[in-house]
């Protein structure tokens, strides 16, 4: 087994999916590389040392130059805020690093384009931490979806819908709330919640022609995390918009971090001509299966307990009935990367597929903005 | 289309379910006869003329051998406490009226079968109210059943849960309180919720053999709702029962009135070797069915919504996807039993049907005594 | 107890739910007043005879003219399609008669403001059957609203699912199929469904002032159904719209009948500052509530089975636990309205309230036409 | 922070979620132990260091006797099939080994009397691996039952469906099968399944006073997975029994393999004066929770989704609405078990915890074999 070294970008909450994927993934599939924790990098030195301990990171670095410098250094992952994804993309690209990144790719359609091309220019393995493509249930969606058991698809709906900044009192920026703070997070809920909605959306049915938006900001002023200060919070609290895909298919997505009740609640649901399918993040391992061919007297929805053998990915984990949760996702998409380096076909999204999330969330925005129909831009 | 003319000895709570059924079921039904409300008989004359002035009866009788005596009145139907079903089904008999009883048919499998005697000795048509049958998603399971799609049965269990009693301030005995006096209910949970299970369990499943009950009495004296004495409780406020079946399968059977956040949930499930089946009284259009025969990846519980015309007796109300409720399980019964008058093919379960179910309730209630397994007895 | 004299036009799927109502309300509720079926009008005199005796209606008419003219009728109730609603009603208004119309109201706004003007001319009651406000759970979500409890609304979501046209074999007009006929229906799922979500939703939640919408017309050609040419389709299958409140709440509406696996699923949620509610019309005896201030360890949504005396409608019924079902909304209504006679407090959606979601589709529709948003205009 | 150095016997099913448990538990929690990966024993030495190399055991033993003399090992882990329980642990424990030993504890009471002497005579910290205990949503349970939420109990009710062993093919016995050899696994269903039941319901409900219970072996003979031959099959396929508990509470226990439709469907209901719980293993991250207390028109059963900071474990994980798995509740036993290193508080289920369910277990067969309620005997 040959080793994959890492150099980390970033101790928050991703750093730390990342982290339990690199340590989980070799002991559930068999791979011909084993990820190496080889160095963590972060602006604050001390943290990143008590998050090495922690995880069994080898080493320590505080400028991520540094980082890409080392020759012991395989790949980059990218888990810092959506601000640095580009400047570390491009530099790890032209410093012949494979590059993993967090979503959203960029903060705009126009930025991360910069990034494909350094990335398809340097030629390096890459890919983008969608990572709820990797939900067997959803997975196993996709995989109905491409053998055509749906037939022509007539509709798409997806929500993300949290409920963590009711609050006025919540302050944005900083530590922890940086997803606040416009200008290190690009949008609010359009580039952290729909650019999932989307990601997904796009993978199981197909490209998005015209969107039509709008947004709102519920809370107007924050208080400045660091700093104290009061000011106008610049990121949208919820977006909605209505969209045409190629196929024909209409769609409603929203997402808002103001539906009382709900945490972390993604949904979405596809309805084709022969059969239909949803799927909901809170009870992530089943799938609702809704096929018209069964016998009229006994159709109905069917709950799909995704923790089968046949089932995408569960042959892996433990036996049916036992369920997996938020954390192997991440496992899942690095045990495709490291088979993609083996097979020769990447994994799934790339940059590239990513940036087609980020020309939608442009489009999503700019319709928001102007209050009309927007086609999505590929320039 | 001919009359039916119905006397009617009650009124309380299922009065007031058969008058509606009866009012009913020739606006949703084509039938031969028609049910003509002509006198409903209670003791208090005055509630019983209050009550034909609001469910349009015709006339009020104050002693129901007069009732009997009327040649006005083709069918007796017993809406009145437990103890009084015996000695009015036997004079109907003998008096050559249809008979129609609520549940359950008697104090215990003895009177019963004095009861069954007199009846089949009169050949009148008679029925008994167990209404669950004919809830859509119920009657639907026996038919899936009946089509042999579950393979050999391995086990059944069923729950009648409700919590209405758990105050110790409750009294017991009287108007609306007499199922709580064991004089006039004759037990407590066994005959009056069991007894539901044990019907729909029997018509589905096929005969119990044997049994091995506990009860318990957990509030042990209450007030008498009328004379305010203090007095020992004398019905099983709780039961619960190991059960075998004829055909090999194994059983569990609960029923109390102290759980909490239940309110009357009745549920049963069955599992064959091919395929399962659940179902809930609070939530009764549904049936949940799981096949072992669909593919694989694509198994699980269907949550069927019973509203189509394709299911029993839905295409007698309004359109798929708008529920009925519990009155309807009535309104189908009364159909069904018109039904059997002109086509002489008696609906279901007749007094010697339902005698069955007393026959279980009287090994359970003995076997709660003795604390032994019991066989069910049927001399 | 006064008689109240019904004279219906129409004899199909509305004209059975209004008949059943009549017969109902005065076995459930006290009331001043009793309905009797006068006469039920409709074209064809010999389909009316049949419908006349199957649901005991007094007598027949096959022109709605002479109907309105004859002196023993108190009330004209249209159940016949929407082309018919306001030629009958401006006439029966002028004529003295009370007024009960089947929703929508109108073709259109403009048409909807002159049956308006005739009632209100009139000073005769008036009522429009939107029936969901009086699903109990509806009922109960409008009380908790009023109370206060939800704080603070940030979002409205509402669907109308149906899959019943998928097949493009199905034919257009005629008996049974004027809802898929644009000029007798008026538009496809945005008067029919939407129409149901919107006047629930500004019941719930106020006043609409801009919606932005989008329609389809998935199956573009379908045989008539008496005629048998083919012809273009003219009605919206699906339409989505965003919209505002004048609360500042964002709302999102959807509505088809192409969505697999869905036979009537009218759902809505409500998201406020301090507790969120949703329903569901195919488990309509139940209410979704989430109240944030609960205590936090053992906070969830509760599934409140509405069926207890204490919540609307239900002690008129049966006991807690027994769900009623779609049929008894109609029975409320007529009770509502009979109250609101003695009271002199109308029971609404009185004509007015219900010329607001004329108001609403009107501009959904031109919405979808111009691709822009558009202002609720109510001239 | 110090060595914890694990000698781990067996590499099956339990051997990987003990693996697991390890080398996460160190990244989530902070505790004075690191368990260190020390050595893995199996008598397949092969076998042992294909799992070794996958899970980063540092050596390999093929004889545990071996094992228990080797000083740099402080901890035996024993994850071998039933029957070697007993022998392995009263070793250790002479070895002066702590000892931690896969559920359940023993073959009879008997046996584990034997064991929980040699442990407490050796005074070493011990544990055996009830993992269903520290689910969240169960511990929660148990928090809100300690804290006398519920009240007085009327009810319990457990069941552990499966259907994996429905086919009369499947083979009995050997590498994969030992669970259906009676000689190896001690029982069926009651040992396996069961125990986990009866190990929660003394948890949160106290001590069983007397059983009643009935067996059945659906598939009489079955060939033998190593040598081919036909034998009688041993064990229970299901079995269910009626108890008492210590407080007077009346409980039902299920479980079998023969339940179509469910895999491993652990579920248990607590029914109180006050409120009742509800939990399932299908959707383990759920707890349903009914509080009598809350205002009566908005009562419902709460699903909570047990995933925030302030519930049981969860502050250690991802971020709310996120969940986590079945293989973290072996994760939570090894951190408790660590922290009562520290602490001086075993973490529960010790040794004599767990004998508990010996006794109970022993019950229940007796009582199928005698037919008779059975007193739990702690001789």
């Amino acid at each position: 087994m040959k080793s994959l070294n890492i150099g980390l970008v970033g101790y928050g909450f991703m750093g730390r999916t990342h982290s339990n994927a690199y340590r989980k993934v070799n002991n559930f599939f068999d791979l011909d590389y084993k990820p190496v924790l080889k160095a963590v990098c972060a602006r604050d030195a001390g943290k990143a040392a008590a998050f090495a301990r922690k995880w069994g990171w080898e080493s320590v670095e505080s400028d991520w130059r540094k980082l890409l410098a080392r020759d012991d250094i395989d790949l980059i992952d990218i888990a810092s805020p959506n601000d640095t994804h580009a400047p570390i993309a491009i530099a790890a690209a032209k410093a012949g690093k494979m590059v993993l990144c967090e979503k959203p790719l960029a903060m705009t359609g126009a930025e991360g384009r910069t990034m494909v091309q350094a990335i398809e220019k340097a030629r390096v393995p890459n890919m983008v931490w969608y990572n709820y493509r990797r939900v067997p249930a959803v997975t196993l969606a996709k995989e109905l979806i491409d053998e055509g058991r749906l037939g022509r698809i007539f509709h798409y709906r997806a929500k993300f819908l949290q409920d963590w900044t009711i609050s006025p009192e919540l302050p944005q920026g900083g530590a922890g709330l940086w997803r606040l703070d416009v200008k290190v997070a690009g949008s609010g809920v359009t580039g952290d919640l729909l650019a999932h909605c989307i990601d997904t959306a796009v993978w199981l049915n197909g490209g998005i022609q015209t969107v039509n938006a709008m947004t709102e900001t519920f809370v107007k002023k924050r208080k400045h995390n660091l700093t104290g200060a009061i000011q106008k919070v610049g990121i949208d609290d919820a977006c909605a918009f209505l969209a045409r895909f190629d196929n024909g298919s209409l769609a409603t997505f929203e997402s808002t971090r103001y539906a009382r009740g709900h945490k972390a609640l993604y949904t979405f649901e596809i309805n084709g001509e022969n059969a239909s399918i949803a799927w909901d993040l809170h009870d992530l391992h089943r799938l609702q299966y809704f096929d018209h061919r069964d016998e009229g007297r006994v159709r109905g929805w069917r709950s799909i307990h995704v923790t089968d053998g046949d089932q995408p990915y569960m042959k892996h984990w433990w036996v049916p009935g036992l369920q997996i949760g938020y954390e192997h996702t991440f496992v899942h998409q690095v045990a495709d990367f490291i088979q993609g380096l083996s097979s020769g076909a990447p994994a799934s999204p790339t940059f590239r597929d990513a940036l087609e999330t980020q020309y939608v969330c442009d489009a999503v925005l700019q319709s928001a903005k102007t209050q009309k129909w927007q086609p999505v831009k590929r320039p």
